[in-house]
């Protein structure tokens, strides 16, 4: 069965329920690229799939970067003279700049004001800032937070670690026939974050759990890790390896309200860029599609140009232009189960057509066969024609050995599965074949063709 | 001369009346896809141009197929208990179920009634239906016949036979000085419906008339063919020789007033594709331009993957997209003497591009040539260049070996007839040549270019 | 320095009136194909440029062509009967039909008029016509004054010579590091027109004369010729060299107030027809880009099949599209400082585009290399992304070898000026190369990269 069939026999409102209460146990966690966040995020998808959890030590050299200092934190605060907490890190790990070094001091407003960072045109959000590369310390808080702190003195203090430790990240490798593997990559390092970051790791982790059942043609490599850093850190560590990478995807931002986005992989017409695209077309509502730019999250890395891997991007509304990014208002309100839960139902029909785009060989290659007598010329007359006949006519017309399902689909503007569907039904009738089809390449012998029918023409 | 220069001589009115008097002797022939019906349309043809007939026994393989019984029918009715005809094929052969076993019974109206097709969005009209695979008998009246039916007894009469016998065709080959074949096809087994099938059949065989006095380069192929089973069973006699099918149009629906459509080839840029294109963009308003489909009419045969022939399927209104489609309606007054005698005169625009699709050589390939001195710089001053000029200066321009003049029609947006006219001034004026010029591939040596002027670089 | 760059530290405004004031010497001149007037222009051309002048006798073959006769011209008019000049070349020479022989007679209006010439459209407007390659005489003048002449005798002069003598034009070659060329061609033809001629040459001039002082990549030949004819003498004694031309212009009609109109070389997508694209778009207002079509300015004839030179023509208002063409309201109030200055910096910033697309390789191309550490990632946080640190991972991810900077341009949306900014500043922090890189063909060996990085692998 495929695996979008598979999928459609769940309850899909259930399956978003369970997709939400896992973003919710993970959001508060205090993720940042390396550290107890990150750890314990990773242990919790362990508990759904079989991840394999790796710590790479501070100094190591990947590629142009070196894996840097862990971080911890446990405890901030900016304290009025009356004592009271009036920033507070037990209330939202949004408000220590993340990547802080320790502090602990006693300041005038004067001097504490360049450590403090707000965004005054939404005056009640947080902002989430990071310092990973330039040791600094500093408060986010909302703009209204900071126009009510009056002059005078503040305690100041954040009680974290910056000091040699590992960088960590999970891998879940579900093998397949083949040794071809498809990617799917998200980052695990943003602390309360919920659509930029929860929504992918959620989705990434149900998607392997659902796969993990499956007998499965590709082999499937999930990465949880830290953005930037832990997919340059991943490709340093599997450089050779990183050339079975076939297909994927990094999903990001797909929790929320906002029609899906896609950013097609720097080669811009690769099968991935295709399935996505006939995907989106025809199971979802007004999908946009974006070019390739070398800016955005770790398709950066997998598609620059030493790798060029055949990787995108899937989202819902896109990253820095929706006011809510990267700050508190991307909460645990601004993700919705059914939008996670079609998130997912939209990856398994991605993979549905990777999985089952072979190219079969029309075995009755001259004019049509008789449909008819083999009880598959349902024809219910006047001027339509029933969508299956036109799959099972378009099959025939096309398996040529040289057009495979998804190129029928996008010639035929006829749903993958549809297409698909008719395939079987011609395999089942003996009308169509995989014999000849070299598994690994996905293909047949050009001569295939001249081969099974030269008997004819003589 | 061209063949349209040729065609524009005739008197358009005239040639219409003409061609609308012979679907109209046509008319009332009841046509099936075997029996005497489409034997006495054949001979009529032949009346008009050579036509070659072929009887092909029942039980023959063809392919997947088998050539069905013959069919004939001599008459067919329902009596009410008064004994009159309530439903009589001597007024309209739609009225029997085409293809219907014979019977003879009488039956309550409640029995009868399985057997009975209408239309109701139409109550007026009588639908066409068959049933050339699944024996049955029925008959199709228009609806409010129907409901004029009182309860009671009826007597059924179909004196039909379905026995063994042939299957027939025709074909006319007018031979030309290439072995390359251009195919007209068109089917003739609708009884008494006028634009899908008398307007194809007419204009094929009028075309085919007009043609036999011609000097050709291509060899034409006409086929006057039982639809599906007649294209089927012609590749399946003649799969070999198919091959020397260069192009090919598919006739249907060009007698109604809708504007042309034409269905590509599955190769979608085939010559023919791009030809038909030009001369429907040039001579006619409002073309409109569908992409292969495997469903339609027999361009589903020559298409098919063992085939793929450069046959498209040239129509004024789509079949199945008009009420009257496969209805009594599609009669006499559903075709024009003007829009067939138009269809006809778009054929031989068409052929002539064909015919003419030449590749030149520019003698005077380094700058322009000083054509004042020749007599053909008419140019009139201001800042407008006259077509003619113009048309001269972009075959001279592009006749580098490689475009052939529908290649510079199409760049220059100049009409195939102008531009051809240009190739010929120029040839006389010994700027141009075909020297050298390779008549079956209609090409140039690759070298040529390079031969002829590596001299003048020395 | 880029040219560009370069360029934008002169005061526009300055050139703009420097510009003006030499087509406004250059103004009163009487030229035409051949003679005097044309000889005395690339005088004045040559106190600006090194400029070589050739003469090629009348009677030269050149291709299908003939060296004409040379003309020139003293003086004209029309006497009326009181000896009063109704006409008269001192006033303009338009006023004589350009290449007439000479006549000196006495005739009556009605005998005169077949060799008047007027425009009724703009009956203040004298027309500009010529008779060069049929022997003829004649004068042009407005219609109103036409209108005026009374019925009666005049004494009618053109004292001209019509002898053998010598066509001239003149090239100013500047050397590059590169033997090939790019070309500037413009005609040197026209008497008292301003746009159709003066702007050209004028621009021209001084593009010759700006480049003259930098280091160039491509050499540079600049050809101030008589159309048609110019350039089919300078193509026929030229023919072989002619294939150093890699890029060309024929520069026309710039100096009016109309925006950019840039018509594409015979290829199409040549580089100068991507580079004039891209400058056009990014650097002037509501430019149009025209196919090639083989009726127009020299352009023509470098894109003759025999040729078929990557030469377009780059204008502002397109000859003949507006009403000033050809006529005496062709002046020096229809061009403008600021736009003969505007369009010298489109052509620097088009040369600027050619001299420095150049392919560089990606030192670093696995993973982006970490900008921050070489103070180039100066990213202002928000979700907008600076234009400079989105030229730099544009130019690291393409960087593979095949793309120029052109190509990253062009795929990036991005100036190519910021484009090539961003190159330098990575090839600064030695992450990026032009080592390997093939100054002849511009281009890398295709094994650079594997060569490179192989070692990374193992």
């Amino acid at each position: 069965m495929g695996l979008l069939k598979e999928f459609d026999q769940k309850d899909l409102a259930m399956v978003g329920q369970e997709l939400y209460r896992f973003a919710e146990a993970l959001y508060p966690i205090c993720r940042s690229i390396t550290g107890d966040g990150i750890r314990r995020t990773l242990a919790m998808i362990q508990n759904r799939v079989p991840l394999q959890t790796f710590e790479v030590p501070t100094g190591t050299p990947v590629f142009d970067w070196t894996v840097p200092k862990e971080w911890n934190v446990r405890d901030a605060y900016i304290k009025d003279k009356s004592g009271k907490r009036v920033v507070d890190f037990q209330n939202s790990n949004l408000h220590v700049l993340n990547y802080s070094t320790p502090v602990r001091a006693t300041m005038p407003l004067s001097e504490l004001k360049p450590h403090l960072f707000t965004i005054t045109a939404n005056p009640e959000w947080i902002p989430y800032q990071t310092s990973y590369y330039k040791e600094d310390w500093g408060f986010c808080l909302s703009h209204n937070q900071m126009l009510a702190l009056e002059d005078g003195e503040y305690e100041v203090c954040i009680d974290s670690t910056l000091q040699d430790g590992h960088l960590t990240y999970g891998e879940c490798f579900l093998p397949g026939r083949s040794a071809d593997e498809v990617l799917i990559s998200c980052h695990a390092c943003h602390p309360s974050l919920a659509n930029d970051n929860l929504s992918g790791l959620t989705v990434a982790a149900f998607l392997a759990h659902f796969l993990s059942g499956q007998d499965l043609h590709y082999s499937y490599r999930f990465l949880f890790i830290p953005g930037t850093i832990g997919a340059i850190t991943w490709l340093a560590r599997n450089q050779a390896s990183a050339a079975l990478i076939r297909h994927g995807l990094v999903l990001t931002c797909i929790g929320d309200a906002g029609p899906f986005h896609y950013k097609k992989s720097r080669r811009g017409n690769a099968e991935i860029d295709r399935a996505v695209s006939h995907v989106l077309t025809h199971y979802s509502e007004s999908p946009e599609f974006l070019e390739f730019s070398p800016y955005g999250y770790d398709e950066r890395q997998y598609c620059s140009p030493g790798f060029n891997l055949a990787v995108g991007c899937l989202m819902r509304s896109v990253w820095g232009s929706f006011p809510e990014y990267h700050t508190s208002a991307d909460n645990l309100e601004f993700i919705h189960p059914a939008r996670l839960a079609e998130s997912l139902r939209i990856c398994a029909a991605i993979l549905d057509v990777l999985e089952n785009n072979r190219r079969y060989r029309n075995l009755n290659p001259y004019c049509e066969p008789q449909l008819g007598k083999r009880g598959l010329y349902r024809y219910t007359g006047g001027g339509a024609i029933r969508e299956e006949l036109n799959a099972l006519l378009w099959v025939l017309n096309l398996s040529d050995g040289e057009h495979s399902l998804l190129d029928i689909a996008e010639r035929s503007h006829v749903r993958f599965s549809t297409i698909q569907h008719a395939a079987e039904l011609l395999c089942q009738s003996g009308l169509l074949s995989t014999r000849g089809f070299d598994s690994k390449h996905r293909s047949f012998s050009p001569n295939w063709f001249v081969k099974l029918h030269l008997h004819d023409l003589l």
